[in-house]
């Protein structure tokens, strides 16, 4: 493969859609199933879903947060009970109306058929969330302010009948965790929903590399349900948004439709504030939407399914074997030092397979770091070692020692590198806009990034500029996010406004 | 309360079924919930999943499988495929027949109703099981020899309509894992069959303390579309039997039906060997039957949530905080140590509640080791130390350095006498029987424990012999199990026989 020619085809530049999609594949990280809209996370792609998870939940817990699980099956009259919130679900619930199959024969064909049949007096959807059955468990749970606060989080999956699906951005059947809290105060609430916004953000920069614009959602782009709902914005290299996880303060609807009630100190019966706050293996599609390149996944090392893979070079039959051992041994060592607390996870591909070709795999799965060793790096003790935050044809030789001793400082700079790299891409498209003329202009143009405006509009008039030029507000950025200073009047309505709003088009 | 008094009522001797809702109930582990079936598993009873969860996943990854995610719905045309395992799981299917909801207003009472909406063409269950789904998958995967064999598994929610709900032991719902593996032969597969088996065994013995007597199930008993379904049983302490994990050889049934077929080293096209085997939450449920007493849950220690709490005694205000200080650096101290590979599991309570109060709450949860400190203790530098496997009266005053290097110790004690004593129970209640005219009026007694005999019986004998008695033949027990010698010739038939059975009544 020269220089020229990209491992993936299309490129991001000729068709990014198809980019996506062609990446996914050749990293054989998951597929579509013959279930509508449902994917098959395939064992490289769910690797990175169980390294996010297993962080995630150390944070979670090392905030005082606790796993439980509650049903998949939802009974309707629960959703009946917070209209706003039905509706906002109603159209994509999967519903289970029967409870058994009966074999019929067809008098056409002679062929069996399983047909539904035991019709349920009372059906059930399938979880598309959990607001309404996890705050059922909480009415029972919680008596006194004694109980409070309740600090949960379920990993689960949950369905929304999608209509374009795309694999791992939009997925009838998604994986996610949700948490859900109860409080005694509104203040309490916030804090928590405050808190855990935070701690996405964090993970998804610490962790991810993506930095993301943490912010509010204005009231028209607010979880069917909620009083607050804060999201973390993730752009993507064909600067297009992906809400990538959000947290939300639900006040007392829930808790009122539900009654969710305590005696509070004074004696007095209260509702009890709630949150809940998710994420999603969406992630996975924005960790490649964010990183990879013509070659094919590019990985953040901290969610690598493998952090080092170790190519054995064995031109002849009689250095085979001391070749392989040294790998062997390599990895054993690499094995016993970490990065950010983890052991390093290292790959020795063995397969008697084409160098060109192994080495090809691996950068098309996004390993962070390649080490090939031959027979003569064994008498040297060198490695030879490549990056995936580097060019192809980059290779450093290094001794075996040194890169022992630097492995985890190198996954360290691979990190940054990502990281900035992707905060300079959405810095570069991020643009403040300050008069009508130019917004309009604006969304005329391909790919065109984020605008960042002075806003005092109405819900209505948000609406109406979200549709004419398909975008949305993606968020108000909270305080202390560092953007350009804007005019301090309303692009649309000319009036004095301290509020920042950010638009742009999304997944 | 008073010796005599248990913190569980009714005990296992008064009403066996009934102690066993109270021991979960007093221990929180979980509940029912308003979706029929389905149980809300609790912080107390998930953190028992949570670590049986991490310990076989080393296991499976040791042994080579690799995790991956497929969908929740089946389509209904992949249960037809295959009509002994469609057979097997029709009447229990979930079936969601919808992908929308419809509010309505019901013109009588006013009030808005949902109504499912939104018919497909094509129903689909919630999966029973992954046979099919995850085959169809493979059937993509497999082309050559090369591409086997595959190792998978899955960590999933799966949904059995049943009539008859138990918590944990047999709920609509269910979370378990479910390894699915292709090879190229027979052989092969069997002996993944058997690997898995093993796996299981040793996973109840050295991390449940539940001595499972391995064994294969006959073919009346066997997984609906199975060659081979072997099983581990265990005895709790009604004497009955929980099928406790089970491994199948399911031959070429499921390839030739899905066609996960490949071209092998002749060059001719053949069909996969494929297995599958499974535990689940029901786990739960066989060790609180196992171990647990009339004062509640008794928890092994490799998945106690907690392994040790520390109660701090503290009658005077002016100690108070030194009390406190002291359980929680004997904490820090006792988590920097490690049973069986894992960090110790360490909680302090430090809740304003009466000290009975909370250390019955920590009997009644199953918690191995209760630590109490007040403030001659700390003088003294000694702990009180009380092991649940021990009675509530007992206790051991120890140095705190020497507790300290001990702790581990103690788990793997109380371990081995949880085992030990299960053991022991489970072989006093197994019988040999070689006569009918025993074996019939063995069935006569109240909780009547297992019988072991030699059998030459047909399916049919085996039929009409279970149904008598309401028993069923649990598994052909595999060489190496130590049972105790039969005469050789079948307590049915009279006829020469080196085959033995073991026979019970199961939950
Ligand atoms: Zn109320
Ligand atoms: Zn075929």
């Amino acid at each position: 493969m020269s220089a020229e020619k990209t491992a993936i085809s299309p490129t991001r530049a000729q068709d990014f859609p198809e980019w996506y999609q062609q990446v996914i594949k050749a990293a054989d990280l998951a597929e579509n199933s013959e279930t509508r809209g449902c994917m098959v996370i395939k064992p490289w792609g769910y690797g990175i879903w169980e390294l996010i998870q297993q962080q995630l939940d150390r944070r979670f817990k090392a905030t005082g947060h606790q796993n439980a699980y509650f049903p998949l099956l939802i009974p309707l009259a629960y959703l009946e009970k917070e209209a706003e919130h039905a509706e906002g679900f109603a159209t994509e619930c999967a519903v289970v109306t029967h409870h058994r199959l009966e074999a019929v024969k067809d008098p056409v064909t002679g062929k069996t058929k399983m047909i539904p049949s035991g019709e349920l007096a009372e059906p059930y959807v399938i979880r598309p969330t959990s607001e309404t059955i996890i705050g059922a468990a909480f009415a029972r749970w919680v008596e006194s302010y004694r109980d409070l606060p309740l600090l949960i989080n379920q990993w689960a999956n949950v369905m929304r009948w999608e209509m374009r699906p795309r694999l791992f951005l939009r997925t009838a059947e998604f994986l996610w965790q949700e948490g859900h809290t109860a409080h005694e105060t509104k203040e309490e609430a916030i804090d928590e929903t405050r808190l855990m916004h935070g701690q996405y953000e964090e993970f998804l920069r610490d962790h991810l590399a993506i930095p993301v614009i943490p912010g509010e959602k204005t009231e028209n782009e607010r979880f069917p349900g909620a009083d607050m709902t804060l999201t973390v914005e993730a752009m993507v290299q064909d600067k297009k948004a992906i809400q990538a996880g959000t947290s939300h303060y639900l006040g007392q609807n829930f808790s009122k439709a539900q009654n969710i009630s305590f005696t509070g100190r004074d004696g007095t019966v209260q509702h009890a504030h709630t949150t809940s706050w998710g994420v999603s293996t969406r992630m996975i599609g924005t960790i490649i939407m964010a990183h990879s390149d013509d070659d094919g996944l590019v990985l953040p090392p901290r969610v690598a399914t493998q952090q080092i893979v170790i190519l054995p070079i064995t031109p002849k039959e009689d250095t085979r074997q001391a070749v392989l051992d040294a790998c062997q041994a390599l990895a054993s060592t690499l094995r016993n030092q970490s990065y950010q607390g983890d052991a390093l996870r290292v790959h020795v591909d063995t397969r008697d397979l084409n160098g060109g070709v192994k080495k090809w795999e691996w950068i098309k799965k996004g390993v962070p770091i390649r080490i090939e060793i031959g027979p003569r790096d064994i008498e040297t003790r060198k490695v030879c070692v490549q990056r995936r935050d580097q060019a192809v044809s980059e290779k450093q030789f290094s001794e075996k020692d040194e890169f022992i001793q630097r492995a985890s400082d190198i996954l360290g700079e691979i990190h940054n590198n990502l990281l900035a790299r992707a905060t300079a891409f959405r810095d570069e498209n991020i643009t403040v806009c300050d008069d009508l003329e130019t917004f309009h202009a604006h969304w005329e143009k391909e790919n065109p990034g984020w605008l960042y405006t002075p806003w005092a509009g109405t819900p209505e008039q948000e609406e109406v500029l979200s549709k004419q030029h398909k975008i949305t507000i993606r968020c108000l950025p909270i305080d202390g996010v560092k953007l350009p200073a804007t005019g301090g009047k309303c692009i649309l309505t000319g009036g004095e406004t301290t509020v920042r709003a950010l638009w742009g088009r999304s997944y």
